[in-house]
């Protein structure tokens, strides 16, 4: 942190992507530019064209030279990857594997950070969703995401196909620790596990062994344990109850979709794909898709963008420009009425509060 | 469906399991008795001692004799399993892998069946519903509950737990073509598969592949696609979209408790664990648990046992029988005023109400 706080510029790689991604990023970058200028720093850009667009003009998804200059930033700025649905010259996925999960994986993002909070006035569609506010710490790197799996037969009445989901102490005991950290960090200091240990037995003890060994450790902070399809009859009936959720990367993936659409959209919902080691830059993006119906057209809501700087500010250890630009956001989340304004007019206006 | 239609018996087993199991099952035999004597038909009645309790006075789970037995009847009819929290007598998870999942397994109860519907005025947490009205077509017999995993150096800093997801043609081939037919006969005629290809690549695109072919032999049913992050999204912002959902054994778990949340609670959702060869005896169970805080209390709502006999009906082909008790229940459902009623009180209106 000492480098950070003392630094006078930020090294920070910008990746757009696709779909409504550059103009998302735009306003975000258009924020951090001005917040952090405030405090005498600068932000030195550098831009990558990556995503479905640049795999159609180029054929690559992620080469080495790129993430190796990648790891040479302090962080990255994240959009949006995807092609338009129904685009069948993109093979499914390969977007997603090959560049995102690749980067996720590649720099040893182990913590995938995705706060929930609901903001007075912005719509939940639940009747009556209490207050809201709490943080979901998805494990990044391992589990159902590695890739690991085959087809026998394939397109064959004898196909058999396998995915394997791959856990390690190493893995887990980290995510699990620093769950218990920022739980410790918060007023009411619990931590929730999902997982579904009575079906997935072997997965799921490991991680219900380590949250009982790192719980030792933080004598403060109480625990629980929900399985999955509970978890989500409670994220609509009674998400006031959460506090630290940590959970494995694919109900972490679920979880907080539905955790965005409860808490008012994924127009806000924000995340951290954070190296807590430091031995590698982390990413920060909105957990919203590319939207390639409306992108181009202004229509996006870039706070979620917005958001996901704040939490790369508080990852570099700027937090009093996080602090501003978080409450620069919340006041313009907090007066909205429904009346549509542009991207752009999101951007300027909470630029202009800070 | 002619042995069925001209039986003048059913030869039903009865497994009331744990906690609030038997008293809900009390009052699903009850309307299942009135509304076959109706028609003529008698219930023939096997009791079946199995669940938590049981194992904690045998050190049973399903003996093979038992199993043996089961196959010998019609169709079975299940409350719920599983021990007190915090019993740390019962190991986590054995009742429900070694007795519930072996019946389903052992069974080839391969479509799990999950209605999910709306009813009036009961309390859905969503402030605008809309109709709801949706199947849930969950495979039952293979993908991520095969218990095929293990663990490696358990319990040191180098453990390493798998969990295996094994998908087969045949497995998933049976299980959408059902959902077809189904869909072919409601009026939206609409398959959704919801599954996340774009990571599980080699599962997601044998299901993916398989809704192709399959959609070909169904010129009057559309499909679409959903990964299962967006399907919660969609679960909590238009319900009303989708008609038949197909899925697989994880994410069917998942989504239908969400659905039951967002359709009025569990204690509505009723489930068919369904052999639709019919060459062994097909299962059926509210999909709620067994409530131990509240069983032996007449606070459980038996609602999702009477309407999973409804499923069982069906199944049999006693559909008259069927409809009568769900006309029964949708107009105990839409008269509910909150006021609590015990479990006996609300099977007597039902059984009344035929
Ligand atoms: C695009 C996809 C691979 C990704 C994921 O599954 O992690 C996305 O859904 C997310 O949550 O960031
Ligand atoms: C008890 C458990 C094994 C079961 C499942 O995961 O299938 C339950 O959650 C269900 O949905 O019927």
């Amino acid at each position: 942190l000492d480098r950070a706080m003392s630094a006078t510029s930020i090294n920070l790689a910008v990746i757009p992507g696709d779909g409504i991604g550059p103009e998302v990023i735009a306003e975000a970058v258009k924020v951090l530019e001005k917040a952090v200028a405030a405090e005498g720093v600068a932000l030195e850009l550098t831009n990558y064209k990556l995503g479905a667009q640049h795999w159609l003009e180029t054929g690559e998804t992620l080469p080495e030279e790129v993430l190796a200059d990648l790891r040479t930033r302090d962080a990255i700025l994240f959009g949006a990857v995807g092609a338009a649905p129904g685009d069948t010259r993109i093979p499914s996925g390969i977007i997603e594997r090959e560049m995102l999960l690749k980067l996720r994986f590649s720099l040893d993002h182990f913590v995938n950070l995705r706060p929930s909070r609901l903001y007075g006035t912005v719509g939940s569609p639940l009747a009556n969703p209490g207050t809201i506010d709490f943080i979901v710490v998805r494990e990044g790197t391992e589990g159902p995401y590695v890739g690991n799996g085959g087809t026998l037969r394939g397109g064959t009445p004898h196909e058999v196909a396998t995915e394997v989901s791959l856990n390690t102490a190493h893995g887990v005991e980290r995510v699990v620790r620093d769950a218990f950290r920022r739980a410790n960090e918060r007023p009411r200091k619990h931590v929730t596990l999902v997982h579904k240990h009575n079906v997935l037995v072997f997965a799921g003890h490991l991680w219900k062994r380590t949250v009982e060994a790192v719980a030792q450790e933080f004598p403060e902070v109480t625990h629980d344990y929900l399985h999955i399809d509970a978890a989500t009859i409670f994220m609509v009936t009674d998400p006031s109850r959460f506090d630290v959720i940590v959970t494995d990367n694919l109900f972490g993936d679920i979880l907080t979709d539905l955790a965005a659409a409860v808490t008012g959209g994924i127009g806000l919902a924000a995340s951290g794909n954070i190296n807590m080691d430091r031995t590698a830059p982390s990413m920060f993006e909105p957990v919203h898709g590319s939207a390639p119906d409306i992108a181009g057209q202004q229509k996006a809501d870039p706070t979620a963008a917005i958001l996901s700087a704040v939490l790369l500010l508080d990852h570099l250890g700027y937090t009093t420009a996080a602090r501003k630009i978080e409450a620069a956001v919340v006041a313009d989340v907090e007066s909205r009425t429904g009346e549509p304004r542009s991207t752009a007019a999101i951007g300027d206006a909470i630029a202009a509060a800070l």
